[in-house]
């Protein structure tokens, strides 16, 4: 069975270690956002596809919830001698090795979805990883920080400024001239299922669907496409999707993040606390609605949301 | 008594470490190589000026020979496992922020001699480093291996390929066009002396004396000029002017060394291994040879070569 999920960082990392257990993980392809994407002191740096590779690959600090096990930060420590301002962005010794590697390869005219696919080698990862898209997408987030705009990159937003600032809105710089990554139309036609993970609707899906040609062609194939919602009880479990959801016009419930597929899904999972949201759903979106419980402590927690999320295409 | 020491990495360092204590540092002036300067992996790196850097900032690992002292190297064991080939050259975690922090800097706009002062600030250095230029110039080695000529970076042909080549030649690109940094010849022109350090004089002080407008100024003050010869007993203590030396026309002697400045020097300061060696220098040369230990193994034994290279310009 072929599996096409489109996923963020965390919980897409979370939810695709569950789903290559639930099925070959060479029948996986993870379809990945990239518009978090950031240069940073001269590095390139890909905060979605690493969190993913990191997870697929089993290297991820689940504890830290961020970055790579076994991680030390000496470069940073020092960096920040040089410059406490500068060094905002928590670059791990060991993560230093992944964005010099894909710095270099870049200048040397490699694609992002070839390097990506290079990284992934190197951490044994048999599941196909796609970055969205080859070209620059870069998600951008108007605040309002005590009555002064800002136009902020989403990591000078959520990791320099820690989420604090009011969010106005969202753009996604170079979305409208993007064309999806070799191979993500090819997985997205040849799929057997497509699976929204739990990420942020807003930040996270919402640029892969903003890629022109993506959104069409799961819309042509929504009779298998399925989603898990992010939120919980009102909240996501994670990052802050609770902020931008209600800039985007999105409730910040598990209907809400689901209106956000629209017209893209047969069926939509939700977490047992949002038992009682399921028959809103199926009669406003017209969908097929089930309950489990979605919290992804281990990867046997998430092997069964991954399970559970597929049983929604059945008879 | 103001200094102005011409300099390239462990030679110019070391020496430089003993010319801050027969001087006081902040009448001491280094302009630095930069033709050894490279892109790796997206950052740039300037050898030359990092050593000196390290040195004077009493950061330098003495017995390693390069790079910092309590240093790791988790970034580049971890890059060699993406791509062994592309981990040549050693970024240690903590010189990884020199370069991570310079890069940045390059980027904001900011000019290469300004942003030595500001890496410099970190280290505590009173004394202050001038890169030759602001401008890039690189040294180029063109080599024959097995009887195929190639055309390598300096780094490529010294560190990468560790020196095995036969060379035919050294050009610097750029530097015809480079400009001396600001503040170079204003201190060559206020100076009460000027010294070469025992660095190579085809590779590190060569580039130096090429900037136009630094070989003028020079030559100008040569009545305060003294060198020291980096060439001991027919070989260098450390690096490659042995192979470098004859590529360029030079003897592989303190003579040698020494005809490398003809015209820019009062005087000159050779090992005792190489006493019977001044007189011929004294003669060819027209200019004052004086023998001293000049072999540093400590900061004392730099500051007494420091004071007997100073000494020649006595009356």
């Amino acid at each position: 069975m072929k599996v096409v999920a489109l996923a963020g960082g965390i919980g897409g990392g979370k939810f695709l270690r569950g789903l290559v257990r639930a099925v070959p993980p060479n029948d996986v392809v993870a379809v990945v956002n990239t518009g978090d994407d950031l240069w940073m002191h001269g590095l390139r740096i890909c905060p979605d596809l690493d969190s993913v590779t990191y997870w697929l690959g089993d290297a991820f600090d689940r504890e830290r919830g961020w970055g790579r096990r076994d991680e030390t930060f000496r470069a940073t420590d020092e960096l920040r001698r040089f410059d406490r301002e500068a060094a905002w962005f928590g670059l791990g010794d060991l993560d230093l090795a992944t964005h010099l590697y894909r710095t270099r390869l870049l200048a040397d005219g490699r694609s992002l979805s070839e390097i990506t696919g290079l990284v992934a080698a190197r951490f044994g990862i048999v599941a196909r990883i796609l970055p969205m898209s080859d070209d620059d997408v870069t998600t951008r987030v108007d605040v309002v920080s005590f009555g002064q705009e800002m136009d902020l990159h989403f990591q000078e937003y959520w990791v320099q400024r820690g989420g604090r600032d009011d969010v106005k809105g969202v753009r996604f710089q170079g979305l409208d001239a993007a064309r999806p990554a070799p191979g993500v139309l090819e997985a997205l036609a040849e799929a057997d299922a497509i699976v929204f993970a739990p990420s942020n609707p807003v930040v996270s899906i919402g640029p892969i669907l903003g890629v022109p040609g993506i959104r069409e062609a799961i819309e042509a194939r929504r009779d298998i496409a399925v989603g898990v919602s992010g939120i919980i009880g009102g909240a996501p479990l994670a990052g802050m999707a609770d902020r931008l959801m209600p800039a985007a016009g999105l409730e910040v419930t598990a209907a809400g993040a689901a209106s956000a597929y629209q017209g893209l899904l047969r069926g939509w999972l939700v977490d047992e606390r949002d038992r009682e949201l399921a028959p809103r759903i199926e009669r406003d979106l017209g969908i097929r609605v089930a309950v489990a419980d979605t919290i992804m402590v281990d990867d046997d927690d998430a092997e069964a949301v991954a399970r559970a999320a597929l049983r929604l295409l059945g008879t």
